[in-house]
Formats: structure tokens, C-alpha cells, sequence
């Protein structure tokens, strides 16, 4: 089974899927969007860029195709999209 | 704007956007689909595994997460899938 996920009136959507593990694939129109963690998720980014602010931090980070990053559980982050991007998200 | 596009009763769902270019981030249940093409594609195994039979060939080639295969406008091809998979697809 695939869930269908969406957020933000459909700006954000996700593909729902388990593979040793729950992963999601999804799409992020261009906007700022704050999401929050109830598991430790690693973020891949598949195309496009994402700038990137983790909760406790004070400084924007910039993640290309082909790059991950971290969010700890229970913890939030933003992110600023110029152009739709798609990423895989693994959770744990 | 993120189409959300659904196949063989929701097997198969996928994502699509742009990105330079047209994309879809997808995922295929378990199970054996026929695909075919209109233009030029580039699928990438994202998580999973697929088998693989392009139009005209008469061996299965197995591609593994990381990996991608070609497929030709106006083509098909068959994929058998043990475990869910996800996929970045290309259109040119």
C-alpha cells in the first residue's frame, strides 16, 4: 500500500512506503514551510535545493541534489524552496 | 503545482513536478506492470529493487537502489517488483 500525504494545501505532497523502514518521497512547491519531527528523519535531497534552518540553529544551510541532512525526533525545521524540489525521507 | 498520478488500481502512484525539465518521484507495490513511453525516459532506483525487461530485449537485468536504465519515446517496458520501490523518473 502507498499513502498519498499532503500538506500546506497541497504545496507539499508525499508518497508513503516502507522499505526496510518507513521512507516517504515528496515534492515541495516553492514557499517557506516549517515541519515538525516525531522520529529522527534523514532528509535527501533528489532534485532541486533546499535552504535549510534546524530548530536551535541560527544560520540557513543550503542543500543540493544528492545531499542529506539530519533532524533529531521531536524537532522542527524550515525550509525555503526557490524551484520544486523533490526528496526522499527516511525515518527511524 | 504537484500532480499526483495513480496506476493499476494504486500500485503505482507517483509525483509529478518540474525540475529543469519534467520529473516524477513514484513508488510500485509488489507485483509484475507493463509501462509504456511517449518520450525519452531515465528512471533512477531510488530505495528497492526492480527487474527489468526493455521492449525488444529477452533478459531481465536487475537494478539496484542508486542505479538508473533508459528507456526509448514510444517504447515499454516490464518491471517485477518483490518489495516496494521508489523511483526518480526523467522525462526528455
Amino acid at each position: 500500500m502507498i499513502t498519498v500525504n499532503e500538506y500546506f494545501d497541497g504545496a507539499v505532497k508525499s508518497l508513503g512506503y516502507e522499505n526496510h523502514g518507513k521512507s516517504t518521497v515528496g515534492v515541495i512547491d516553492a514557499g517557506e514551510y516549517e515541519f515538525g519531527t516525531s522520529t529522527h528523519e534523514t532528509m535527501a535531497v533528489l532534485e532541486g535545493q533546499m535552504q535549510v534552518l534546524l530548530a536551535g540553529q541560527t544560520e540557513w544551510k543550503t542543500f543540493n541534489a544528492g545531499e542529506k541532512f539530519e533532524i533529531e525526533a521531536n524537532s522542527s525545521f524550515k525550509v525555503k524552496i526557490v524551484e520544486q524540489v523533490s526528496y526522499l525521507c527516511k525515518y527511524k
